[in-house]
């Protein structure tokens, strides 16, 4: 090997925050409190700050490579918690609220997190799970002295008084891409969740790639919002592209409801925002309640599940915001794929690319293999598992003796299932512990869905394999009305029949009152099928 | 350290022409060719042959580490081996065909380039120097059997046939993304040229960079065509920054005079261009010859010396184009700087923003440091040296005895001075050799050229320190007329004496026929302040 001289300037959390600081040191951090107030916090500012957190952290005996928990929503501190810790060469752990109370105590403990920074409206969560944790020396509340609830736990330190004690000049230490930054547990619905070790390197490989483009392409122009919150897959990444780029960076809080967000994006200007398909749905109901405009906003970025047609059209026509669908997950860091269209597609076309969740950007690749990891042809038909590949691509998990998460050519399976077409377009589905396996094909449970969804009178539909004598799993409907609505499971079914193979229509349509759900509020399929297991036993279904 | 659990995926150039291969695999290159015709090749293909010339060169005894020189124009072939060569872990010299055949031969030889590629255009150069190399084994032509030109050259290949024997199936080496891949000249205008080594990991992270938003903002809606050569700064990245994203490249070959690219930017619908001022002033002035248009044209790239007021505003105005100022040189990759207005900046100060050197891109820092190596004030008038620092720039030279080229703090002393502004922006103001040290004060000649330039009549002008005895150094102004024009050198006295501090003003301002040049058209200040070295001695001059 013959070694380039290019000079050796590894790839570390603290560099993105110093770069805002000294080349945007004036734009920064638009903040929503606890208290309801806004603050705002330039990134020189954040910059110090971070510097002062490290120290103190340093001060207080954390050391590379500890485990340090943080319970919060999506606000300034919380941004300084990721330069801080990763700086200081340990690891952000960013808890989720929104899990029931067991669930974030065994994520705290499986962490080992040493210390636990708590927003003041999640004190309520750490209370409850105080008596669980088992590593947790001391909790930091993020907030100032005026600003600081009474508890009852003990050892509390207020966030602003150990920056005060801070050093605004600490040098950040020399440390290795490779070492982790953060850590981020995925949502577990097949099972306990697991963690997910975020790298330097990965996470600046990973924003680079996002501010491409072919990505968001985002830029110093742009003022950004991210509704998806930063302790799920580190905001996508906002925490680090918005001072990246020295693009402003709005963080909403607790409140994300579509009237909160409206006036957040008119007051700050926003010309990008990150979020679910669901939260831009409400935005465009809320609006056409309203009358109201969001003049600034260019485009959303949205994540999670497939947008709707209408959404995109809609945003599209009525407010000049262009829909980019990202697609990633907690094992990805954030986004691997973007779906847009080329240059020769207009019109159908060119949404249909859009609802796609697109190609990899640089960096990444992903594949479809069959069941006996054989790589599927890229027709747009044929239907694998989803295999994806790249330096921000987790290798395995956190504290975690399954083995290795990657097959022999390097990729991690996805767990989901799904379709590349000719142009090198990925399209989701299904879970891959969701399809419905009925005589050696495959069935999508969430086309089913989304086309059992567009009936009237359906609030929401959930589709389950259910095991079969002849066919080995066919599919089950169930449907919850809208309030007040009536559902004729008949009707669904001819509107389905007109949609799809014969062969696809589900063996029963159950009407129900609701769907079990998990904390966050996904359908607990697993509960289903445990349900009705029995279904379609020898006696029952079709033949 | 606690290592992130995420892939080990190195940054690696044949990654990005095999992620083009795999997801924009019809998109390519569009190359005019030495015969005259026009040639396209998908990134699929470009990937292939990618492969089997590497595989091919391993054959023929290229060892990893080994030097291989290219002397050619910006055609596809280049392209292939820049991945070919560096790929299999061999470093790609690319060559400067404009330069002095001594100078040449020079560099190969410095280089120890064990084979020389080369174009048939540039056929007549390696006859011509054949006989100075000392390490060239054998000579590849880049072209194809018919293509192949009589030649007394010895041991010739031609390319296609060495692809031919190549294997399509090649499996590239697993490298470390710190080795060199390729190696680029200086143009020495103050010495022998010096060697920059450039490796993977540099060029991929300054590619990324340069494909965000801050940068050109370059995704799959784009085809780029670099007017800057390939052979100089890796052609400004684009034969990454291209394929990394899906964007078309579009390769002119020898002929970029103004009429050739007006109608390549037509044919291919260029949208995204990169070149040197004079190539955008020669364009505007053949479409207002010829009437003509640029539609698909967005954006152009300029760099090598500050662009023009009247061309940003013309550009914009009539043609709907944006100007982006980027600034680098061979030392550093490519770009490290964008000159671009803030959302406040509108009118005059979004232009002067564009004229500017701009601001850092993320992976860069730059700072401005008096004699002593003291950082100096952003106040925009504070004029120093400039330094720069981050994993593209380069840390020393190949094969070059004199010690680090950076100081204790990391910065690469660029040879530039100039200010930085309070928004952060970097203005150069003069080479450091050329600043005009008077009374312990700098006068920037590239400021008194600019303006002596803009009085009718004038040509060219160049402005030298010359020796004095009381103030140390004082301004002579060299004055080139316009063909068929008179100039009267009290005219641009007085226009300049209207523009500048009384003490600015050159102590004499001569007419001259011509100015001495570089091979690459330079003017060699170094052989005027020779010239002119006595006259400002005791009996002269200004006191």
């Amino acid at each position: 090997m013959l070694a380039g001289l290019m000079q050796d300037r590894p790839l570390l959390l603290p560099t993105v925050i110093e770069h805002a600081a000294a080349w945007h040191g004036d734009v920064g951090i638009v903040s929503r409190e606890a208290d309801g107030g806004t603050r705002r916090v330039s990134y020189a500012e954040a910059a110090t700050r971070a510097r002062r957190l490290a120290s103190a952290l340093a001060r207080l005996g954390i050391r590379a490579g500890d485990r340090v928990g943080a319970l919060g929503w999506s606000r300034h501190r919380y941004v300084e918690l990721f330069y801080g810790v990763g700086g200081l060469g340990a690891v952000l752990h960013t808890a989720n609220p929104r899990l029931f109370a067991a669930q974030i105590a065994d994520t705290v403990n499986h962490a080992g997190d040493r210390l636990l920074f708590v927003d003041p409206d999640c004190l309520e969560i750490a209370e409850a799970i105080r008596d669980r944790l088992t590593g947790v020396e001391r909790y930091v509340l993020l907030t100032d002295r005026a600003g600081l609830p009474p508890t009852h736990l003990p050892d509390v330190i207020c966030y602003e008084d150990l920056l005060a004690g801070g050093d605004a000049d600490y040098a950040w230490p020399a440390l290795d891409e490779r070492s982790a930054a953060s850590l981020c547990y995925t949502s577990g619905t097949t099972g306990p969740p697991k963690g997910v070790l975020y790298s330097h390197r990965a996470s600046i490989l990973q924003a680079m790639a996002v501010c491409g483009g072919d990505g968001f392409g985002i830029g110093g122009g742009d003022t950004i919002l991210p509704v998806a919150p930063l302790f799920h897959c580190n905001g996508w990444s906002s925490p680090f592209t918005a001072p990246m780029t020295g693009a402003g960076l709005v963080l909403p809080g607790r409140a994300v409801d579509a009237a909160s967000l409206c006036a957040l994006i008119a007051a700050e200007r926003v010309t990008l925002s990150f979020g679910v398909p669901t939260v831009w749905l409400d935005l465009l109901a809320h609006l056409d309640r309203t009358g109201g405009r969001l003049d600034s906003l260019r485009r959303v970025g949205c994540g999670g599940s497939a947008p709707p047609r209408a959404l995109i059209e809609r945003l599209a026509r009525d407010h000049g915001v262009e829909l980019v669908h990202a697609w990633g997950m907690t094992e990805t860091t954030a986004a691997c794929t973007f779906g847009r269209p080329d240059a020769d597609e207009t019109g159908a076309a060119a949404v249909a690319a859009r609802i796609s969740q697109g190609r990899a950007v640089f960096g990444c690749a992903f594949r479809v293999t069959d069941d006996a990891g054989r790589p599927l042809p890229r027709d747009g038909r044929s239907v694998g598992h989803i295999g994806v590949r790249g330096p921000w691509i987790t290798a395995g998990y956190y504290r975690d003796d399954s083995g290795p998460a990657v097959d022999a050519d390097g990729y991690l399976a996805t767990g989901d299932v799904g379709t590349i077409d000719a142009r090198g377009r990925m399209r989701i589905t299904d879970r891959a512990k969701d399809v419905i396996k009925s005589g050696g094909e495959w069935i999508s449970s969430i086309a089913l869905e989304n086309l059992a969804a567009g009936v009237a009178g359906v609030a929401e539909a959930a589709v389950v394999g259910v095991p079969h004598p002849k066919w080995q799993e066919r599919p089950l409907l169930l449907l919850v009305p809208a309030a007040g609505a009536a559902v004729d499971p008949d009707a669904v079914r001819r509107h389905l029949a007109a949609r799809v193979a014969k062969w696809w229509l589900p063996d029963d349509i159950l009407v129900v009152d609701d769907l079990p759900r998990t904390a966050t509020g996904k359908v607990l399929k697993t509960a289903l099928r445990a349900r009705y297991r029995d279904r379609f036993d020898a006696a029952g279904g079709r033949d």
